[in-house]
């Protein structure tokens, strides 16, 4: 049975078949978000302070770490911030430190920078996922080592030197392909997560299909964990936390086992913690149950995420007085 | 390709593997709702007639007919009125006239009393669906003759003389007997909808599982359409519509082709829109963003009865603008 093992100083995730669906939460990314990316410019951790609590509360077992940003202000004055080579090997290395001196989740090191993943790997305590190698050799060529000389697992995109196929027999292909290369350097099956890239239904009306069928291929002839970054099937459309919040039960009954995706929302939570009871991932409901009543506050108006820091709180208080250990 | 014909005066729906998710409306069904009993016994047909508008007006494409009722002051001045083959026959005549003069959707004829299910055949128009035959030798052999004398599609309920097996095999079983037998009527699969009988995943941690391999197995090894009904999946746990929501996605992705359930629900029929765009059965995501313009009124209080009605009140009027034919 397949099983991806991820942990962080005390605690360990295992990504598989038979376990509850792994959110990973993907907030902490600069990429797209010029706020975060200008208060990281400024030494400014609040907010990935903020949204590694948050996504921890809301749900997510695993916290994906972005340092793709750009640093305008710093590049004006000094040349060498327009070279990323530059910029996110040190801001990686700050982000894991801070993330992981507030929550105890596994994380993933997310980069396109090779020596961001490197800092990244050396900055992290427990065993991270690695975010990602592609099918393109070069990128086969500088991640793999990593891969195999950290010993984690790594999430592998399914496009190469010829970019992102709409063709899902050759994405497979891909797949296979980083998978027996990944073999050539001793890493098994087990430590790559595929993902097999969701396109918009908007875009392209097979793309749900395509991708609930080549879930089942890997599972069943690669034997291997996947992932997907789950908003972009919806990317275009309107009223798309309802499209995600059915593609991601969808996507589990075909067999995928984790997303990199927005854990602060609560539809698609509720959709993935009702996901995990159907598939008999939450023995006696009673993981649905305590979720059911952070839905019950959000029906009358509460916000999500504090909700889920509240309902946390409590928790863990509860458990402190029951003697037993708490928990993240 | 399996496909069930069913069809009203003017209207014919196919159910099938390449065909949207067919919604088969359950509100008309007088068992366990008391007011409604209550109001057929004066003879008042009034929420019957909304029942109908509202539910077509939802998404339903087919409305079941329940004459199940249990007329308690009628007893009590005649006890001919105890007995449901005296009570059901005249009321299925009477709800199933009311309700094909006000929309043009295909019947679910529903009862467990042959002379109702005989008085639903001759009333309606067009190929109704006949709920329900089951396992059971008497009900196979008074059922059975019906489909075959009015050619009509039956929903075959996989319970028998033992009753409800908890067993997905004996289940698997009881499906395919009833299919044998139906055959020896000249009755073929594609008029056979099965039920493979969800039970309630609060009592039973596998019952989800069971649903989505049982479904899969009668698609694959029977060619069956089927259908369920699929709130049962929630029964007595909190944040039912939430369970239902991720349940009927991931009943579509196993193949389940039909369910009979409420449509007057926006969180179940959003999932069902979101998943047919995702099944491919949304050409251009045309119905998905229609949908979608009903739930931003939803989002800002809006009942989704009313909009829904009025939805379709002004795609009617525009159609007739435009010289083509009004729906429903």
């Amino acid at each position: 049975m397949t099983r991806t093992i991820i942990s962080s100083a005390t605690k360990t995730i295992a990504i598989g078949f038979d376990e509850p669906f792994c959110v990973i939460g993907e907030r902490i990314n600069p990429t797209g978000r010029k706020k975060l990316a200008a208060e990281l410019e400024a030494g400014d951790f609040t907010t990935v302070e903020k949204d590694a609590l948050e996504q921890v509360a809301c749900g997510a077992m695993v916290l994906d770490i972005n340092s793709g940003a750009v640093f305008t202000n710093k590049m004006a004055e000094d040349p060498r911030y327009a070279d990323n080579n530059f910029v996110e090997p040190p801001l990686m290395r700050e982000l894991i430190t801070r993330v992981q001196a507030l929550v105890d989740v596994p994380l993933c090191i997310d980069s396109s920078v090779p020596g961001a993943l490197q800092a990244g790997l050396e900055a992290t305590t427990g065993r991270p996922l690695l975010n990602s190698v592609t099918g393109e050799e070069e990128r086969l060529e500088v991640v793999l080592p990593l891969v195999k000389k950290y010993d984690v697992p790594v999430v592998a995109i399914s496009n190469d030197d010829t970019g992102i196929s709409e063709d899902p027999d050759v994405r497979f292909a891909v797949a296979k392909k980083i998978v027996e290369r990944a073999a050539d350097f001793g890493i098994p099956p087990h430590d790559i997560v595929v993902d097999p890239l969701v396109m918009p239904i908007g875009a392209m009306a097979t793309a749900g299909k395509q991708v609930f069928a080549l879930v089942r291929r890997l599972r069943e002839e690669l034997g291997v964990n996947t992932t997907c970054g789950a908003s972009n099937i919806s990317f275009g459309l309107p009223q798309r936390h309802g499209i995600n919040a059915a593609f991601l039960p969808m996507a589990m009954t075909a067999g995928m086992t984790s997303a990199i995706m927005n854990p602060v929302r609560s539809v698609e939570m509720e959709a993935i913690n009702a996901a995990n009871m159907l598939l008999d991932h939450d023995p006696n409901g009673s993981r649905w149950i305590a979720f059911s009543r952070i839905l019950d506050q959000v029906q009358t108006g509460a916000n999500f995420a504090e909700a889920s820091m509240a309902a946390k709180a409590t928790a863990s208080t509860g458990r402190r007085r029951g003697g037993r250990r708490s928990v993240a």
